[in-house]
């Protein structure tokens, strides 16, 4: 059960090589419910770092970081398709911190991904390998959401300020005070201001926080998927079984389900607020007419199957591919891909009222009150097998 | 000649009084040109603040601030309407000063309005009044301009940033590193999220460039245009003679036109990226149909009588009330209003080709080039008889 007790992992026993890298990303992809940007250009930059001679990326436990270390949440706002044309230059990151540093007067001791979804669970390793820095093995979501403030750090009550936003052209705007709600309307404007999207280092944390207020494990959890399904695909053997493998393992994702397959036939996206919203509509592969759609607000919020409700945020949807179970990001899906449809449970704290009165499926515009993955889907054996 | 020498006026000579805020509140208006917002708001808070015992507001002459002073520029930035029914707290501008001092580590030594046009005039004297720091006779604009950059400070390569941004909940966005144009779009698009307006501390300066660098004078010559514009009108002389009495007496301002006088028959009025955007016509009371129309974005930009160019940005166009010459701020244009149209000359600094760049006509969808006041308007006599 990686999740309740992150204090040993095989990411901890040497810096990571770029297959580690590699295998993180694919994990991410996945948790982070279509959201969280493509790794691609991320996984470039981190290759580039590790040829440097000196650049090492550390992975510790949450556990092993003093009680008075400063530890600072990173990663990217901003809606995910803005990556494809505008590309980071990988600094962003370094100057947040230093800024970070700078306001607080006290050296940064480690950073930690504010979201493990997509590029915001591996761009803190870029930071890890230019400033030297460990990254600890948690965020703050446990997948991805679309607003800052879904985060068990404001669930839990810490103040998100100061909150450092940067860009590649070095622009920097420092939100020094705010509630929570307000610090996400500040920060997704000046992400808009930037272009579309900006980095992000807020939500500082004492070492003694972090033993408390994170979700555990997930970078293991993350390079646990990527390698599963990387050797799976090696072996030729069943993709979906790898996959599941890796999240029964843990106390959080066990509840897993493939709630459908087929073919995408319909895209519909707009970028609005800041964000990537729309729907995305998949016909079943036989002869009977079935459909599944998903809605999307930068993250997957809920799936349907023939009209069924299946799915919701706050528990994870991901559209993967339905040959290799990669996922496939929200910016990337076209018509015409052959994908399967994965639903599965997320860490306790998400499901609680506190916190889908924030991030629950009415957030996004649904009717419907949030009903646990396992709920919905009772009639589904939850490693794929109908009953 | 008010703006050539600023060492001497009479607002120097003692601390203001209510009476004195007042004058300068009816001549900020004019010179707002019909932008920087409504000045009763701010009067009110004013008002108060001189009725407790220990509130003084002074006013000194740039050129009597020493050259290592801190001297920061304030205001407020959003669309003008806002203010009608979102109201300041008036502790805006204290956090905005205490956040600059603690960016710098140093004490600000006084403050001077960023631009003199409307409650932007006015606002410092708050500050004055509540932190005991002179305000200095001068701002940035000499008028009102729509955007941040189109400031002297700008025109003269000062950095604006770091920036200090606060509403009346206490929030508090800084903008820390960013060139002028990027620190307005930052800066826009935060006020809009702050709900419309917000309090700006920017472009910090030195009392050795505040020599150089400012629009001198300016608040003595609003008070001059309220005190003629009162006693003329307690003796029941012309207040337009009032008026361009005061105006003549400047090397800026000198050059000014009674363009129209009418009836307002239509105000087309919209809020778009966080300005107040739009067009007002106006009928002249003879029965020659004669239109004036004057085209805003939260300042007059440019106006037409009888479909020829009489006025455009950066002279200022001010829309005044017939009988009292009292400026009429965009936000409170409507159906009905008589109205008298004035336009008059501007420091030169904004009419070098530079600053046309980046404040001209053509930056307000203008296809004319910027032509002078005077050279529109040579065939009327600068003090409003036809020759």
């Amino acid at each position: 059960m990686i999740t309740t007790n992150a204090r040993e992992s095989r990411l901890y026993q040497s810096p990571l090589d770029f297959q580690d890298v590699q295998d993180i990303a694919i994990g991410c992809s996945f948790l982070g419910a279509g959201g969280g940007s493509i790794t691609y250009v991320t996984e470039l930059q981190l290759q580039q770092a590790l040829e440097e001679d000196d650049s090492r990326i550390t992975i510790v436990s949450p556990h092993d970081i003093s009680d008075d270390a400063l530890v600072v949440p990173c990663g990217w706002i901003g809606a995910p398709g803005v990556l494809l044309e505008k590309y980071p230059d990988g600094n962003e990151g370094i100057i947040g911190i230093k800024k970070m540093e700078a306001l607080l007067g006290q050296k940064v001791d480690a950073v930690l991904p504010m979201e493990i979804g997509g590029q915001n669970g591996l761009s803190p390793l870029l930071i890890s390998a230019k400033l030297n820095l460990p990254v600890l093995d948690c965020d703050g979501m446990g997948r991805a959401f679309p607003k800052g403030f879904m985060q068990v750090f404001n669930l839990l009550e810490r103040s998100g300020t100061p909150a450092v936003l940067t860009n590649e052209h070095g622009h920097c705007v420092i939100i020094d005070d705010a509630d929570n709600i307000t610090l996400e309307r500040l920060s997704r404007s000046t992400s808009v201001s930037m272009g579309g999207r900006c980095h992000k280092v807020s939500y500082p944390l004492w070492g003694s926080d972090v033993k408390e207020m994170v979700i555990p494990g997930t970078l293991t959890l993350a390079a646990d998927i990527g390698r599963n399904l990387r050797i799976a695909g090696c072996r030729g053997q069943s993709s979906q079984e790898a996959l599941f493998s890796a999240l029964r393992a843990t106390k959080d994702y066990r509840y897993a389900y493939p709630l459908f397959e087929g073919k995408i036939v319909d895209v519909s996206r707009r970028y609005q607020y800041g964000f990537s919203i729309g729907t995305v509509k998949i016909e079943g592969f036989g002869v009977n007419g079935d459909t599944s759609v998903i809605q999307f607000q930068n993250e997957f919020t809920a799936a349907w199957v023939n009209d069924e409700l299946r799915a919701t945020i706050p528990d994870i949807i991901s559209i993967v591919d339905a040959e290799t179970c990669e996922a496939i990001h929200v910016e990337n899906l076209r018509y015409g891909q052959r994908v399967g449809v994965i639903a599965c449970s997320t860490n306790s704290i998400f499901r609680s009222q506190k916190a889908l009165d924030l991030l629950g499926p009415r957030q996004f515009g649904l009717q419907d009150e949030y009903r646990p993955v396992e709920a919905l889907n009772q009639t589904t054996n939850h490693f794929g097998d109908a009953e």
